[in-house]
């Protein structure tokens, strides 16, 4: 309840601090019988992991992550999966510089009026580190639900003021940004050149995407699936904003443009991003997110003292540049465990209903 | 868990179809010992009851709510408190023609698929009639965080193509719009009137505030305070958007321009609309949302009957031309319930907390 | 969160005081499709209304439900289903004696602790009043098990110091006291009569059998089906026990004589009440809970009132000597919604799981 | 949701199978700021482990507790507290003789139906091992609780047929029985002996009683005190039943003897074990248990292999001949989970409530 746990049916909660022993988690809820390694784990947290490229912080993170629990030769039990990641990348180094000062647009100053102690060795939980663990989870969702004919992917869809649109599934894979234009690529990289040389960060827009998702996941009301979906990315370290199909584009558009018309071969648009009421059409599910520049700069910045003076601030260590380049596969696991979650919500309440009308795309 | 709840520790359950006997909700958790009548949720109630301007729709529901419990001589026990409000304004009208078809962009063939049956009448369950409880539930939030000093506010930021910039709280309630700047207020109505004429309906952009909030409030990693109120606000029928802080705009930003920096004075800014790390900073709660055009318009459009035949449907009947309109005090009341929620929830594992450290604004 | 919420899955949360003006209930996640009616839950209410044999309270309680939402055309949609009952029998009468007073053995002490501030007309809301919305939403469970093939029934198995055999399910409704043996009956009311007499109150024990139980409802570990069944037995009024099967039988029972042996044919016995490892085995579940007697006698008893001075208590009014008479119908309610409730969340897990081992009975 | 977190704010989730690599825990929820260390909760593991009698199973299990997360120089930061204990005993051995074939009394057969897949090593999640984990977090609580003047422990009341009366809490931790009254031990361990001669097993009896308990804690209706006692008790391996206070003597007994009065010096009696109205009286809180005798006894069983033929079933290996014994750190742990829970759910809602009343033990 102190907020660990995401989902309701297909439960993650985590555990773990940036320079602690070690991150994990308990996966409850996954189906029995579902073929699964820590191979399957390791390839989006290899997505994720830091020290790829140079647009990211070169910190060293193997990520090596182990199953403990709930798989038995070879398949899932029905029983918790406990994951654990060791943390081998534990500089000791010295933390008197920011012990007892609060960094700029960090959660320095909230964690310390709430717990009254905080582990401020690299931002201890409230690091994006924590977010390994998501993407461990989410490779468990990703995999059951490829089962269902469920596909989730996402992209960059803008860097800073660079707008980046989508071209193809296979760009994405082919450059550190998730970038899906290829020939924006060269573009971005010079970008971030720059952005070095300034000492400076920059935000992101990122979009994911859903295919093959059935009609009928959502609990209308209070647990819609845009709802809950929106909750489960703006979970995420830095993001701002969460829009989903239209978003805020839907502010000026009338009614009868947005409106997505149904014609017995499909849908003719999904201005909507496959959600009415809650619930998913059967159309892709999209949704974007706005990651904020990381406050982790060399440029200095003032803030104050746990006794509240004036001190002035500079974010050394490694540090993303911008966040979001690395935010793609935590946006895609987000997605993920929320779909997942929603399928067995769905199976539980509607397993005798049968429907002869058609399904559309 | 079929997501007709909200909230874990103040939480509010509803029931009620647009056109079934009535509407009710049960909010459980509330502190004993608040004052509270059926006139505190009245006012708020009256402020989203429509026919109250000619931009609304001319329904009338009187929307009279009933305590059934939780209130003896006039204060809160700390026994769940039973809302209800009896629907008045029930014609008895011809279905037939919406009956077997589904209105395009509304939850009729999403409802379909999932439960195989459904209450045609008005929207059934998935009609924004719905939010009357939750305007009523909002009030008691509001109400008890009065009493803790902090005030729940919103107002409309935009109308389709018209900026709205915040001129002051008092304009608010002075027009149909609850728009802040009374110099606005006769190019909304010409546009609103236009629209009419044009059979046609345009999207909304709601701003909500919190002042006061103190520093610690929000669960970090899932429960996030920003993450809940993402949660609550895209659970409003229409909601394509939500933004904290400075949303999408952080895209395009520098951590250098992006970062509030804190002085002893207090912070220099508040880019961040009031959270860091997902917990509340002290500084004023600030989100927006985008609402979508409503898709009940005159103007003919394609869609399918439950058989898969393609028919036209005209959505006659009275609607909100701009759903938006009404939407302010919907989304106070989900901003007041997530807070009320994470008030509960902070009080509960950090009741022995003491910081010496000054709190900022 | 405050407690008043039953279920994960199939959840039943209620309100209402004893002497306000109405009861209700929210049930949230039925099934679409299943047809229901205000007669279905009408039948379980009379069954435990008061006033039906001069052996309960006198009071006359019409329980009159009305279906408020979740119902169209006679079959529920999925829905939320409002139920509501209003008090009719509101006699205005003089609680000076109570009011700043508390009764031994009930909850007064404890709400004016808890809360502060307490409905101390008959009791509030920790009066056995409540137990009329379980039995409503209980009667909801029941109709939908039955299409699974379950029946969920009970009978008082003792009252007082007299021990009642299981002779016939046909003869529990045949008598005030839900008692299986037509021939104990004269016993028991003779039993009863002289209690009256004597202004004392006693005991009871109830026994509550579930018949077609499928193998494998019940999460392991925590939400065994047995320990979320004992929690909702515990959590009506007045029980002070509940076993399983042998229950505490098994104490001085040996391993070679519990232990239910299998055949192709079945299980040898029973001894463990239809539940192995949390799970139900397919077997008949099995469960007993003790009920306390009443404190509501008019034999004068010591307290204190809200200032700590010593007082005397008789508790007027129209009372149950035994309230387990009327406890039956609400220990079935509580059986069926833990069962609905462990049904539902099988299947959200479970969908895919098909083995060929023949089932036992 | 698939059952393996206990609480709602101070929630235990586990993960761990018999013979896997390693069983774990997350504990989320915990106050900020306890000083809390390895030790504190090997000190409860120990008295749990097997192999310290001859009367118990002699596996070695070293149970070494390692805390991941959570805790920081010395003190919990709020964060949730990862916990692991590696397994080490995993003897290679030959499971083909139990790996098609359901012992009776077991799991097996209900995990097999459920799942359609299971570990079968030494019972896999089903096994008795999993409670480690409940006791390593309960000490996490017990060492809370200590700091608010609540202290919990239990003793065995009842070995097969010897009833055990309390004599001291110095006695309970001088013998391998957790037996109160020393001159019974070597009644108890010539019944032992007796019984593995025998080749069989037999039940036990445990008390729990938690002194210092403030008034008020527990929430009303469902989730009652005494109901989530009975939950967190009846979830334990092998316990078939639970009574609060007189628990199923209360059946024989009068309102008149029953009640416990109330002076200015206090309560008269304790017949209600400390709970009234499902909220805690402020008097000591007492729960008894039922285990059952383990089936794990080499005298031969009849039983079905997965294809439904029938088979012989002798349980080799090292078990306990009464799993009671060990049952008590366990039963503790339950309940003082179930207090930390709703010590911190009390705070959330009352943290206002002052009351002139004096409090009573």
């Amino acid at each position: 309840m102190s907020g660990n746990t995401f989902g309701k049916l297909f439960t993650v909660t985590t555990f773990g601090e940036s320079h602690g022993p070690a991150l994990g988690a308990i996966v409850d809820g996954c189906p029995p019988g579902l073929e699964l390694s820590e191979v399957d784990l390791q390839q989006d947290l290899d997505r994720r992991r830091p020290g790829t490229s140079r647009h990211t912080t070169q910190r060293r993170e193997p990520d090596q992550v182990r199953i403990l629990s709930g798989v038995f030769e070879g398949v899932t039990t029905g029983t918790p999966i406990g994951l654990l990641i060791e943390n081998t990348d534990q500089r000791s180094k010295d933390y008197s510089q920011i012990k007892d000062r609060f960094r700029p647009s960090h959660a320095d100053y909230t964690y310390h009026h709430k717990y009254g102690v905080r582990d401020y060795r690299g931002g201890g939980r409230s690091s994006a580190r924590e977010t390994a663990m998501r993407v461990a989870a989410g490779a468990i969702a990703k995999k059951y639900l490829a089962t269902q004919g469920i596909q989730v992917r996402g992209y960059m869809s803008q860097l800073g003021p660079i707008d980046i649109d989508f071209k193809s599934w296979e760009a994405v894979d082919d450059n550190a940004f998730f970038c899906p234009d290829p020939q924006k690529v060269p573009e971005l990289e010079a970008f971030m050149d720059q952005l070095r040389r300034d000492q400076d960060s920059v935000g992101a827009r990122i979009t994911v995407v859903a295919e093959g998702v059935p009609v009928g996941l959502g609990e209308p009301i209070f647990d819609r699936l845009d709802a809950e979906l929106a909750h489960g990315l703006m979970s995420i370290n830095a993001v701002k904003g969460v829009e989903i199909g239209d978003g805020f584009a839907a502010v000026t558009q009338r009614g009868s443009e947005h409106r997505d018309e149904l014609t017995p071969e499909g849908f003719t648009s999904n201005h909507a991003g496959g959600v009415l009421g809650g619930i998913s059409s059967g159309q892709p599910l999209i949704a974007h997110l706005a990651l904020k520049p990381t406050s982790s700069i060399t440029i200095p910045g003032r803030s104050i003292d746990v006794h509240g003076n004036a001190v002035e601030v500079v974010t050394k260590g490694r540090h993303d540049p911008c966040v979001g380049i690395r935010a793609t596969p935590i946006a895609e696991a987000m997605m993920a465990l929320t779909l997942m979650d929603h399928l067995l919500r769905h199976r539980a309440q509607n397993a005798d209903v049968q429907v002869s009308t058609p399904r559309l795309r």
